[in-house]
């Protein structure tokens, strides 16, 4: 990680001032990903003249930038040539099937970005800037545009997140994704478990993302969806496994413990709930990604937050969850956090309905 | 430096979710100073509840703002209690007197800022986004914030400057310091040299702010200015020595070029002008710190950049200048181009007088 790549026993004004131009860095990457610098680069001789035809852009203008991607080593330059460097070639180039480009479009969206603008005002205050609910308000279209273009982000992921949670499951499974979003992971549980049965649950924009990715996926057959809010709309089921990944960080955890009961009452006896999240340590500085999070959650929420393990745990706890245990996804920076419906409880509720 | 701190053959999706976050840092160092924060941590035991009494802001903004500070290094965190790093102690503490905090006000400036808001759009066309002549527009207010906050980040190359630009000079030297700002490079000549005089020229309202760090450092008697439009103005003289600071920058070369003319006649033979300048390496994207400030310059001003030794050369000989040399400052990331008026020609101008 470039955030903790300096060392804290050196007293320097350049790590201030790296800071205090940060934002550059930020506005250079959505810049040339607005004008396809990337694709360019792959296409073309390299040099200024050409990437500024191809890009419709001025030569004084990808000239500069180009050199700043490269200062900031998002691109190479060999004897006045930009090219690839082995980053920008898979994850930036709109051609390569690894490509994250897409993400800058939700992660520079007003619902995003747009508290970032009057931080100090938001730590004054403790929660957004944001109307209402901020991120999380009902029907926000900022959704639609995760939907669409985190995907991206998120695909690396959902190998191992299917792994976790169908671990020791055999037969037909049913799947409830709360939150859906693009669908990813729900139809990657379909994809591991030929008689996996998904349900999604999300904002009826949202699930239109998710339902045209489980056509693509070949698993339609075996998808259904429920439009609405998580917190009001009945789950059905019973389900043998209920999906809450990128949730339950937007809201307090008196909040989180709710909707964990509700999702407990839908859970078969022993089902599982897994939430994706980020997880820092329980100093909360420490993953970098994971902990700086938190910030995120300032910013576009009222009360949400990167909770810790023993944070999870102890809601999941008060919902009557057991056997809650952590798994770290080797291929980012999320946790999968596991719990288990209460056998007893859970019977003993059902037989007195 | 963090900007060059990974390795440019390992691909990896990291590097650019870093740089999409990126622009955080900022917002998180700037909404700290704007609060007070870093004065807060030297103060206080460090717990949230105090920080988030002295900064007048709520604990939830309070402890996930500097979490993130601690993340991004420039604060520590121990048991629950933030404390400063050695860095944020010498540098971001205002009780601090090498601190840089105020030039986050500069930084932060519509001016300077603002552009990065639409960058796609400022490397389309070529220029500023800002209107006119963007960030030297005359009489542009911004220079007087630059005056006012961006001294502690300056003050560091004063002593170095000094000694080159008086290198082998003895008794009275006249200096005319060209866009002086806050004036702190030639009162720093005037307290290196003891019979030396300075006229410090820019617009009235910064000159102000020169003249009281005249008064300060005690060299107010040996102290002239010159209100107005460096390319208008009559600079007087002949001088010995004429600064110019942080200035040609801003201009295209044949700007410069009239500009150092106007310089080289207003030398004694063999006088010498010395830029201060963010010079990059002739590949113009080494080193990190000098070759991104042309991406300031794109988004700031209508044709200037960070120009090359062999471009400033170039410059200067076009002027009529000799014996010209680059001394990078050991205390910053710029370098002091020194170039002397002609004897010969200067004399037979004089001459023809």
């Amino acid at each position: 990680m470039m955030m903790n790549a300096h060392s804290p026993e050196t007293a320097s004004p350049v790590l201030v001032f790296d800071t205090l131009f940060a934002h550059q860095r930020t506005a250079a990457l959505r810049a040339a990903i607005e004008l396809d610098v990337f694709r360019a680069v792959g296409d073309s001789p390299g040099d200024v003249a050409s990437l500024a035809r191809q890009c419709s852009a001025s030569q004084r203008g990808i000239r500069i930038l180009c050199d700043y991607l490269t200062v900031i080593g998002l691109l190479s330059k060999e004897e006045g040539r930009y090219r690839h460097t082995p980053t920008s070639a898979i994850f930036l180039d709109p051609r390569s099937p690894a490509c994250v480009a897409s993400t800058a479009r939700f992660l520079s969206n007003p619902a995003v970005f747009g508290p970032f603008k009057h931080l100090a005002d938001v730590v004054r205050t403790g929660h957004t800037s944001l109307a209402g609910q901020g991120s999380v308000e009902p029907e926000n279209p900022v959704w639609v545009e995760f939907a669409h273009s985190m995907a991206p982000m998120m695909q690396p992921m959902c190998g191992p997140l299917g792994r976790i949670v169908l671990d020791g499951q055999v037969g037909p499974v049913h799947v409830l994704d709360i939150a859906a979003g693009h669908g990813l992971f729900g139809i990657e549980v379909a994809k591991q478990a030929s008689e996996a049965h998904v349900v999604a649950l999300d904002w009826a924009p949202v699930l239109e993302v998710a339902r045209a990715n489980a056509r693509k996926a070949g698993v339609e057959n075996r998808y259904d969806v429920i439009a609405g809010n998580a917190f009001e709309v009945s789950y059905g089921g019973p389900y043998d496994i209920v999906l809450l990944t990128n949730f339950l960080h937007h809201f307090d955890p008196s909040t989180c413990i709710g909707l964990l009961k509700k999702v407990h009452a839908a859970l078969k006896p022993g089902g599982r709930a897994a939430a994706l999240e980020f997880v820092p340590d329980e100093d909360r500085v420490s993953p970098p990604m994971a902990a700086s999070f938190s910030l995120i959650m300032l910013a576009s929420t009222v009360s949400g937050d990167a909770y810790t393990f023993r944070e999870l745990e102890s809601m999941y706890r008060e919902a009557g969850f057991e056997l809650i245990s952590a798994h770290p996804v080797p291929t980012g920076p999320h946790t999968v956090v596991v719990g288990h419906a209460a056998r007893q409880n859970h019977r003993s509720v059902r037989q007195g309905t």
